[in-house]
């Protein structure tokens, strides 16, 4: 049903944009009522307007906290115009109706991102606005409530469409946006609390987004998707396109899992090459150029196509080493100009500038029909002091740091997971199997068929422990030289023999890195 | 700092177990103001109290839409103790302050679980509850609140403890909480409009749980993690334990893998056994006995350790074959009671009723840093209609249907997947390949492995075309008959040519299954 707007309440922090709504209301005879900065800035553009408090009879106090929490606004809002016993006792209290509520809150987002007094994010928390968004907002079969500037065209049309009126329909849709908005703002709040708390799995978790994008499609064609944004500052991911197509599902996908091995190796100049979710190449080298090229040798089939991350500069000898193959993403800290001239020559791959992200979050989740799991992210590698060396040979403190790496790339395959190193780059990933054996036997084979000779004296990383020695025979047969495992397999013991009985170094962590 | 409690506001829709609060309220001369039922309930306990209308002077109006939405009670709430200004403004008005608020909200999720009507629905949301909990939980510094039954206990012994007094660390604690109900409710009050209105994407997405329990650990023991529930009904996730530990994370994972693919299969009784949330065997039989020993030969060593999901009874002969092996989780519609004594033997082993799982959330996501990806779920196998029978061997009616539970199974397979079936059966697995190839020669091998027999006559899916036709070679010399695959590749001509030579037949179904 269309609802005539006789009475508006406006109050909103960001004051800009206002004046087309000041005029179709005018047009429409509709009244305003206002406060503090929103009435001052609606006084100075020419429009008459009614001050809260001089419209409640009740002068706002606490700097401003009561004003709008008074039963007549909220009577005003909330009474149900088709009720005769509502109606009745409205004009028995003299309480006019207000129709229409324009309204954005204090930015508490922003007071947190750009402060850190506790009293100035605490005294940001909005408690009037919410309140009225609410109440009108669960009213929409009277009122019509706007929380968002980008609607303000909408409503503009809305009203002149329809005379002064608006219809159920949009009234019901801008309730459905209030609510999503006044949720999001206490997600945050709580978020906010909880973070000062240390709380990390809260009685009622909520995970608030802004939508940044819809997407073209999803993982497959026939699926929807949209990205969105869980920073405080709503839209900031850092990832920065340079140039390119827009970036699909896979390919954010795909980033993801590229950024979050690149987070784990923090100094050394990293390639890695991300396909299906699952790196198929990782290099750490002093060389830049190194890196990629070797990242790009563990699997140079597999990486076509993929996504390449790098924590460098792109330099213009490595964008024409890129430029030989097909990548559908390149992400780097920064690019030079030549390097860019190179890499923009191909229009749909997508360069991203990654010098603005972080990694922040401390958890992930699996949502699964009326459920999720939460848990912290797996963000150990090892305790170097809690390594077991249980063969006869032990490996020196130089090989420790290059068993850190591939049992560290180790963390982020998919379960069961087998990773083969050598100088601090992929030769052979195993991912993915319901057997450890079968990822043994996939990344000896990945390795003899790129770079046989590599596999002489290498290093393999398991992400759990071997339940048999079969695993490690292959691994042993193809030329390793040295195994990080967590250890913890009843067999254990059969299984350091047999690396005793080859002469190789077996170094239990104790960490296992389960990743699914 | 502790703060004196002088005066308490109790408005709660759960009206047990207040008398404990009442005491001590009593004992440290602290006033209580109510208003409706609960200060009804109050006075029958034989307690003070005063009529919040009483206290405010203003009568409730509209069936109690408005009645703490009202200057006195939010100033109360919202002045600052230590700011002179408030303090005389307050004295001015004559407002006392209200020290303690115990609230809970009209239960919105229990009206939408019961009822279908709008407008009982929208009456359920809360104005006036949310409102006051914010106030007081943003003026922690000053103000209790409370907000779960659960915390009445610690609120009784922290005045008891303070002698009518409450710590600045719990009232933190308990905005905290207030905050996190404010958003879980605001939540899903979004949420069910986004229901009506059909909006998947909504600007501002969010996702709320409330926990159900804190797991042991994680996906590895050096993770923390709690499961929630993301229902309206807060905690049924219709996974029924019968027997055994509790379930772990990784129990968990599997469960959601299994059920998933349960759930896409309707009518035929079924087996499908999860390890590291990949299948490793799934049937479909008229025979449930048939059914779980064709999932089980499917790959029997990768089956050690894992999941049984079934849509079907356990029988007592079915309960002994199970018993053969070591599972960690046994889930089925129901069991009878010799089967269940059959599987009880083994204490640890988790026995699941699922007889009340059902399928409802239609969206999957993302998460990653500071962002998240939403999309639909993979709903579609394909169109029957569309499928396209691109080589001059054709198949049966009768063998499409065996295509479409072939091409299901790898749906559900990790990319890139590569599932061979034989009679509604599993007989193997590639998963999680960076290259097809790898995944065919994955999947065939595990077939010659276990049940060469079965690979003459098989049929393949493949999750995405294949790029070259060397993957469907490997298939095909393997002993394949029958390969269904999405097709869209350049290179589709050159593949259909090779399943020509072959004499073998060949399916497009237009629908890609990427999954990651």
């Amino acid at each position: 049903m269309k609802q005539k707007i006789k009475n508006a309440l406006i109050s909103v922090s960001d004051k800009t944009e206002l004046t087309p709504i000041l005029k179709i209301l005018k047009k429409f005879n509709i009244k305003i009522l206002s406060s503090g900065g929103t009435y001052k800035s609606i006084k100075k553009s020419g429009y008459d307007c009614l001050e809260i408090s001089e419209y409640t009879g009740f002068k706002e106090m606490l700097d401003g906290r009561v004003k709008t929490l008074h039963p007549k606004i909220h009577a005003g809002i909330l009474h149900d115009r088709s009720n005769r016993k509502h109606k009745s006792e409205m004009n028995k209290e003299k309480f006019p109706s207000i129709d229409l509520i324009v309204v954005n809150f204090y930015p508490f987002q922003k007071t947190v991102t750009n402060s850190k007094s506790q009293r100035k994010i605490i005294e940001s928390i909005d408690i009037g606005g919410p309140a009225m968004v609410r109440a009108a907002a669960k009213n929409f079969k009277n009122v019509t409530i706007i929380t968002d500037k980008n609607d303000y065209k909408d409503l503009i049309n809305e009203i002149k469409k329809n005379k002064g009126k608006t219809t159920l329909k949009f009234r019901e849709i801008m309730s459905s946006k209030a609510f999503g908005l006044t949720a999001y703002y206490d997600a945050m709040v709580a978020a906010w609390f909880n973070q000062n708390l240390k709380v990390k799995f809260p009685q009622r978790k909520i995970i608030f987004g802004k939508k940044l994008q819809n997407l073209r499609y999803g993982e497959n064609p026939h699926q929807q998707s949209s990205i969105y944004s869980t920073n405080f500052n709503d839209n900031e991911i850092g990832l920065k396109k340079i140039s390119g197509k827009d970036l699909s599902y896979n390919n954010y996908n795909d980033i993801f899992s590229g950024l979050d091995i690149l987070s784990s190796i923090k100094k050394t100049p990293t390639t890695v090459i991300i396909k299906h979710a699952n790196p198929c190449g990782v290099s750490s080298n002093k060389s830049s150029m190194i890196s990629f090229k070797n990242a790009f040798a563990s699997d140079p089939l597999s990486a076509f196509g993929g996504i390449v991350a790098c924590n460098f500069k792109i330099n213009k000898a490595i964008a024409y080493e890129i430029d030989k193959t097909f990548f559908e993403v390149i992400l780097a800290t920064s690019f030079d100009v030549n390097a860019l001239r190179i890499l923009k020559r191909k229009k749909n791959l997508r360069i991203i500038d990654i010098s603005n992200f972080k990694e922040t979050s401390n958890s992930s989740i699996k949502l699964f029909n009326g459920s999720f799991l939460l848990q912290d992210k797996d963000n150990i590698i090892f305790n170097k002091k809690n390594l077991k060396f249980v063969t006869k040979n032990k490996p020196s403190k130089k090989e420790i740091e290059e068993i850190k790496f591939a049992f560290n790339i180790c963390k982020f395959v998919k379960s069961n997971a087998i990773v083969l190193t050598n100088n601090f780059s992929t030769i052979g990933i195993g991912a993915g199997q319901p057997s450890r054996l079968d990822s043994c036997k996939i990344a000896t084979q990945k390795a003899k068929l790129f770079q046989p000779n590599k596999l002489k004296n290498a290093i393999a990383a398991s992400d759990a422990f071997f339940p048999f020695a079969d695993g490690i025979k292959t691994l042993i047969k193809s030329g390793v030289k040295t195994i990080v495992q967590p250890g913890g397999s009843i067999r254990d013991k059969e299984v350091v023999e047999a690396a005793n009985k080859a002469n190789i170094k077996m170094i239990l962590t104790g960490t296992r890195h389960f990743n699914h």
